[in-house]
C-alpha cells in the first residue's frame, strides 16, 4: 500500500557514479578538469567568454562581430550556421546559411584569429564543421542523440554539450559519458535554461537553472558553462544572470552579441550590442575577481 | 517598464497554423486523418492497441508475447531492439539486442502475422528496420532530430512521433510537420508523459498529460496515441490511465506487456502480464464503447 | 561526493503513513471511505456531480442555475460568494457578493432543495457559511492554512480540500490530516489542475493531473473529486477531461455551469451552458457505467 | 480552430500595472523603494543579511545565535516560533515553541539589540509577535491568505512576503498589492525556491529562481530578498547561490545559521554554522562590492 522505492529515481548515488558515470564522476572532492582549447584554458581561474550572433547571417556580420567581440575581450566567437527552426520552413527573415555560414566563420577566424564554437546537428557535416570549429557544440535537441555524440567525440575536438530544457542532471551526465567513453575528455557542459511553470514573461520560455552549477560540480569534474542569453530570451535580464552565473561558479559564459540586435535575423529580444558587451565584460570581470577568478 | 509581448510565446495562432504548421493543421473543425496501417485503421472508430515488451529480449520472449497479445486482441506488437540506456554501458540485465532483435521481431511477425512497431534511432538502420516494421517509432530523445525525421519520412512508412517529455505542443507539431513536408502523411502523435514538479512516486518520472489530447485535436488532424505504461512507470496506475486516455479521446493505446513483468530486463515496475492485458482489453473496450469507439 | 538521501524526498513511505498521515492512510488495500452528505453518497458507486457558476453573481442567476442543474441531474450546487481576485480591486465586471451571495445560495437551496457547496476563506465567516453549505470548500490558496483547516474541521461539516496548484500529494495529504485529526472524517480531496511548463494555451494556466487519482487512492481512503473546468480553463476541453476523470477513478466531478457562459462575470472561457451540461451528464454516465459506476 | 488569446495569460501588461498592481508598480524606470527598518536600510547600497536558525528551539540556542550572527555582521535575527509541520503531529525532535519561542526571541533582542524577523501564521498572534518583531514574515503557505495579509498590513510593521513555491510573479505582486492597499508601503518580497521537474537531489525540493529578481525589478519598486538556504535545502549549495543572488540583484539575503547544524531540530541539511557564516559574509561582501553594493 505504501510507496516504496524499487526503481531508481532522479538521484545519483555513489554506485551510479561508479557504474554509470565513471568517467564523468569526480575522483576526489577537489577533482576538477582543466584543459586548453586553442590556447584558452577551461576549468582554471579564467572564465572564457564565447560571444557572437545567434546565427551567421552574412560574411560582413560575422567578420564585424568577430572583430568587435575579440577587441572587447571575448575568447571565442559563437555563431550558428546549421540551425533549423522548430518547423520546416523559412521565416520571412530567417534562412539557415549552412555550408556558406561555415565558410564565413572560417573567414572571420582567418581575419581575426579568434577561435570558433559552432553547432553540429548531423553526422554528415562533422568534417566540414570540425575543419573550422575549435569547439563542436551539441544543441539541446540533440543532447541524447547518442550516435551523434559518439561521432563528434571521435573527432577528438572539444565538445560543448548543451543541457536539454527538460533534462535532469542525471540524463545530462549520462550524455556526457557517451562522449568520454570514446576517449574524448574535453567535454564542457552548458546550462541554457529549463522549462518551468512560470517564466515571468510569455516571451521567455526558460528559466536559467543556476542551482545545477553547484549540483553538477558536486559529482562531476567537467567544466560548466552558462548561457544567460538563450535562457532569459530577454535583453535586460542577460547582465544580472550573467553575473549571477559567475557568482554561482560557472566556468565559462556564452553570450549573444549582435551589431544591431533589434534587427537580428532570429531572437531579436535577447542579443546585446557591442557597447553593452563591453560594459558586461567589465562587470563580469569584477564579479569574477570577487570569486577569485577573471574573465580577462 | 511593462512586460510586452514582442516575441511568440507558447501559443499557436491562426497565422502559425497557416505558415508554420500548414500540413499538420486541421483544414476544418471536423478534419481528422484516417488511414490504414497493415489493415488496421487509425483515426476511425477503432482504437488500435500496440502491446509488447519494452525490449526484444530474446526470440522466445518476443514470439510468445506476439502470440499472447494477438490472441488477446492487440493490433500491433511493440518491442525495442535499438534502445540504448541513458549512459553508455550495459546494466547487469540489460543489453540492446539491435540487429538480432530486429530479426526476432521478423520471426514473431512471420509466425503470428501481427504487424510491428519498433523504434529507429539512427539513419543507418532505417532500411533494416523498415524491412520488418509496419510503423517506425521516433522516440522522445529524437523528437527534434530533424535529419532523422526527414530520413524516416522518406521511407513512406507510417511514423509514430513520441513527444519529448519537456516539449510543448508547438514543438511537437513542428516536428510532425518535418515528416509531412516530405510527403509522408501517415503520422501518429504519441503522448508518453511529461516532466513535472510532482510525480507522486520517486520512481515515476513523468505525468501523463491527457489535456494535450483535446489540445492537439483542436489544431491538428493527426491521430494521437497515449502510452500510459511509460508515463506512469508504475503497474497499478496503467489501467486507470489507459481508461482515462480513451475517455480523453486517444486514438490508440500503447502498452507494455511482458510474460513475466517482474523479471523484465528493463522497467520491471510498469509492464503488465498477459492476464492483466486481457482484463485491460475488456475494460478498455467498455470505456471505448461509452465514447462510441471500440478497441476490438 | 555522491548524492545521498539523508532527508525525506517527495515520496510517502510506510513509516510516513503510520506516523504522519495515520488517519488519512488506508488501513487495508480495499479500504475506501464512504459517507453520505445531504443524502448523497460519496465513495460508493455514485459519482456525485457538483455544478454551478464560478461566482454567485445574482439571486436570479443562482436560483435559475440551481433549478437547471438539479433538473439535469446535478447533486450539488456550487458557487462562490467569498472569492477575492488575485489583486485587491474589483474588475469591471467582477465584484464579490459575500454575505449577499450566501443569502442568495440559501434562497436557491430553499427553492430547489439542492444541497450546496461553497468556499470558506476566513474563520469569521464559517458560521454564516456553514448555515447554508452542506460541504465547506477550502480553496487552493488555503490548502495549507492550517488554522483555517482546524476551524472548519470543528464544524463537523464535510470538507472539500482543493489541492494547491503547486502542491505534492504528500503536502495535500498532510493538509487533510489536519482536518481528520479534529475528529472530522468527511474529507473530500479535489484535484483542480497543477502548474506545469506547458499548458497548450496561454489562457490555460493549469494541467489536470489525473495521475494523482490512482496515486492518491493507493495510499488514502478518502474520496477524490476532479474539477476539469477550473483545470482546463477552456470550454472545449471540459468534456474530454471530465470523462477522463471518471475513467481514471474520480469519485465526484465539479463543473462550472452558467446560463450564459460568455457573459459570466469571471472565467468566461471555461463554463458550459445548461444544454452542454445535460449532454455531458449523459456522456459522463456512459463512461461511469463502463467502470461500474454511475452519475445518476 | 486556432488557439486565440481571449484571456489573460501569465504576462503582466502596462494595463495590468495600472489597474491591478498600481501601488506595487514602478512609476518610472529608476523607481526603487528605499526604507529603513530598525535603522537598517532596505533598497539602498546595503544588502541586509537576516540570519538565524530555522526554529527558535530554546532560549540558549537563540541567544547564542543572536550574539554570534550579530558579531559576524548580520543585520537581523531570523527564527520561527510558530512553524507547524506539513502534518499535524510533532516529530521526534520537532516541537513548535510558539509563545515561548516569541518570548525567547524577545530575550535575544534585549540581550543583543539585534532586530528580529519572524513569521506570523494567524491573525490572533499578530499583536504578540508584532511586539517583538521588527519585520513580520508571511510564509509561502500564506502568500495568498488575503485576510491575513490585510491584518498584518494594518500593524504598519514592515512585511516580508515569501513567494509561494508554485506562484507566478503576477500572483506574488497581487498579494503584495493587498498589503500596500492598506497604506503599508514597507513590503519586502522574498524568493525562496520554486517547485520544478528537476531539483538535482531528492532532498532538494526547490530550485532558487534568480531570474525572478530582474523580472520583478522590471515592474515593481519593492526590494527583493533571496533565501538560498531554504531553496537549496543543501548546505554545500548555500554559498554559491547566496553569491549568485547578490550578483543577480537581490536586495537582502536570508540565511539559516545554527550553532550545530547537523543537530538542528528541523532541516539539518541546510543550515550553516557560525564559522561558515563568517566566511560567507566575507565572500558575499566581495561580490556585493563588485556590483557596487555592500553587506557590511
Amino acid at each position: 500500500m505504501a510507496i516504496e522505492n524499487k526503481a531508481p529515481g532522479k538521484d545519483i548515488s555513489e554506485e551510479d557514479l561508479k557504474t554509470k558515470f565513471p568517467l564523468v564522476a569526480k575522483k576526489s572532492a577537489d577533482h576538477s578538469s582543466c584543459f586548453s582549447v586553442a590556447g584558452v584554458e577551461f576549468g582554471g581561474d579564467l572564465i572564457p567568454v564565447m560571444a557572437g550572433p545567434n546565427m551567421v547571417e552574412s560574411e560582413q556580420l560575422i567578420v564585424e562581430t568577430a572583430q568587435a567581440v575579440k577587441a572587447r575581450g571575448a575568447h571565442f566567437l559563437r555563431g550558428g550556421a546549421f540551425k533549423p527552426l522548430s518547423f520546416p520552413y523559412r521565416s520571412e527573415k530567417y534562412t539557415e546559411t549552412r555550408e556558406q555560414g561555415i565558410a564565413w566563420l572560417k573567414t572571420a577566424k582567418q581575419e581575426t584569429g579568434i577561435p570558433i564554437i559552432t553547432e553540429v546537428m548531423e553526422e554528415r557535416y562533422i568534417d566540414l564543421i570540425a575543419d573550422v570549429a575549435d569547439i563542436l557544440q551539441i544543441g539541446t535537441r540533440n543532447m541524447q542523440n547518442y550516435p551523434l555524440l559518439t561521432a563528434v567525440a571521435k573527432t577528438g575536438k572539444p565538445i560543448m554539450l548543451k543541457r536539454h530544457y527538460g533534462a535532469s542532471l542525471r540524463d545530462w551526465l549520462g550524455a556526457a559519458e557517451y562522449v568520454l567513453v570514446e576517449g574524448n575528455e574535453k567535454v564542457i557542459l552548458c546550462e541554457r535554461g529549463v522549462s518551468v511553470a512560470h517564466t515571468h514573461r510569455s516571451s521567455s520560455r526558460f528559466l536559467l537553472d543556476l542551482q545545477v552549477i553547484p549540483a553538477a560540480k558536486e559529482v562531476t569534474h567537467l567544466p560548466v558553462v552558462s548561457d544567460p542569453s538563450h535562457a532569459t530570451f530577454w535583453r535586460p535580464w542577460v547582465e544580472p544572470m550573467a553575473l549571477a552565473s559567475i557568482a554561482a561558479g560557472a566556468d565559462a559564459i556564452m553570450l549573444e552579441v549582435h551589431p544591431d540586435p533589434e534587427n537580428s535575423a532570429v531572437d531579436p529580444l535577447q542579443a546585446i550590442n557591442f557597447e553593452a558587451f563591453k560594459a558586461l565584460m567589465a562587470s563580469m570581470n569584477k564579479v569574477a575577481q570577487a570569486v577569485d577568478r577573471r574573465v580577462k
